[in-house]
């Protein structure tokens, strides 16, 4: 579909050609995209920032054409807050016109939040990433105590969590009507500690880790993120290809994980600061390489060394697993860390 | 899980180290992998391709192995054919020891399938790639209809097919009991003729392509061959990110699809190569882009130009959507071309 139906929209009013408004709208729709972390954009921030892109339309026409995208869902107001975000809608129609880029998709993705995440180890306060699992509040409590025993036995980055309810919003996400909100820690977190600390990380693969007597064995399947416009963690969780719960009960099974390199001179500092973040519980660490040696069974670049971590979405996996409906969202958002806390305080 | 099995089948009688004979477990199985399409292997081929990696067991042993490797269900013998085939669960416990190299290893699959492809498109005769789908008996008049609308628009690589009951083979494969095979033409088809004609191809992309009026607008995903262990279409499919019947039916919607480039001195070359296979119904091309341009979102390297192809288990994804219970592999069988005929001789 793309811009098809919108057309019809802004054609009327404009005296620009249909192929200005379309791009016209689209630079609307992908200011609103790329900023999407940083929460609701106004018409004037918004007018001010296609003046940039060489559309010089001021803040009324921006609004007009705000309120058209309302209309056909791309874009929203939130309660309580001013100006507007893009809607799921709204960021699969950016995301149909950009395929040309979005080939690197997911690692811009990934990127985007390694470099807008906040937290400080030092000082311990900031943004942290976080994925974002929805459920019935009926089944909150069970799914709950999945999602300890699986981070207990460390196949999670962190132990902590954010429980919301109807309404209420964990970072730039509102939890919707009749559901519950449970927010994870995303493994891409650590990677954000490392770049805050000044090692540049570069995330390779999503994939699928075998684990024989609790040791991990070997990656039985890898997507890089780089070739990819799905998230490769997704594909392999909606595949079923992972079995957490019995990696948890039994230590034998396959869990979700991915690899990233850092450069050969940054492992002894590298090391350090997964120590450090392990005490802030914010960890996830399976392993660090060697010097260009493979990694449960994944090649690792020259001059590189390969640090593998266990996916975020892992405790909600096992949730599903089990044979509770949920629905999850990897890497959807930043949350600040004072609003996680330790699970154990929600069982 | 992987060879802990079989420790205990080949411990016993040996006087190997465990490890050794896991080691020629995998050797064994690897070698019937990596042959799998030119039919069954007896015991005394694999014990020369053995000793060609070092290991001197003669036959009587390899015979001795093969016997576990049928109780294990890793190897079976075809009826009426001397020798074994590996199984897909033997070639499960290939895949999981060999995923070091696995990550290229969809690209690899389909290198091998170019390479081993004998179709001539002078003469006519010789091998193509094809699907093969699995349905029940009772739903495959509807689906051959479905599966031929699909086909005369032109989303499938070629209208030409084969149907197989239970028990009979479609080359390496033999339809299993109480289902009907249906092999359709693997769209890597058009890369064997156009290798066989002396100009190189490098398979990219698979994708979803979307479609507006019947024409194709652009890749809305992608993954690339290279860098998963997943056949990328085989994962839009299970997805459901495509809707071929909508396209076949109205023109607008998604259809599977990949991307290949060839040098760009080959380009006219590779035009007329098209053209011909046009003609003998083997085809598929959705575009032939220009010199180092994108085509339809994707990139395309310098140097090259990129090809189009529309994906060959469109018709069986059709089938799919529309409700029938149909299990399709691709890439799954080198096929005689004298075994399949137009579609419209079935229906």
């Amino acid at each position: 579909m793309s811009f098809t139906s919108l057309r019809i929209v802004c054609g009327v009013k404009s005296t620009r050609s249909k192929e200005k408004v379309e791009r016209l709208i689209f630079e609307i729709l992908s200011i609103l995209q790329e900023n999407k972390y940083d929460g609701p954009m106004g018409a004037r921030t918004i007018a001010r920032e296609l003046e940039k892109r060489g559309f010089e339309i001021g803040e009324r026409a921006v609004r007009y054409h705000l309120k058209h995208l309302d209309e056909r869902g791309l874009t929203e107001k939130p309660e309580s807050l001013k100006g507007r975000i893009i809607t799921e809608k709204g960021e699969g129609e950016v995301r149909k016109d950009l395929v040309g880029k979005r080939i690197g998709f997911v690692i811009g993705k990934i990127e985007e939040l390694i470099y807008k995440m906040s937290y400080n180890l030092q000082e311990g306060g900031g943004t942290i990433a976080a994925n974002i699992s929805l459920l019935e509040e009926g089944k909150v409590d069970e799914a709950l105590n999945i999602m300890k025993e699986v981070m207990e036995k460390g196949y999670a980055p962190s132990p902590l969590v954010k429980v919301s309810q109807e309404g209420e919003s964990m970072g730039r996400f509102k939890v919707p009507k009749d559901k519950v909100g449970i927010a994870t820690v995303c493994s891409i977190t650590i990677d954000g500690i490392l770049e805050g600390e000044g090692i540049p990380v570069s995330p390779k693969f999503g994939g699928v880790l075998e684990f024989r007597g609790g040791k991990p064995k070997r990656f039985t399947d890898a997507i890089t993120y780089q070739g990819s416009s799905l998230d490769p963690l997704d594909v392999f969780a909606s595949k079923k290809m992972a079995s957490c719960l019995n990696v948890t009960k039994t230590g034998s099974g396959s869990i979700l994980a991915n690899l990233r390199e850092v450069p050969i001179s940054a492992r002894p500092a590298a090391l350090d600061i997964i120590n450090q973040a392990e005490e802030k519980m914010l960890n996830g660490v399976l392993e660090v390489g060697h010097p260009a040696e493979p990694l449960f069974g994944l090649p690792v670049d020259v001059n590189r060394v390969g640090i593998a971590v266990v996916g975020g979405i892992n405790p909600a996996v096992a949730v599903d697993e089990s044979g509770i409906q949920i629905e999850t969202s990897p890497m959807e958002t930043l949350l600040d860390i004072s609003e996680i806390h330790h699970i154990k305080d929600f069982v």
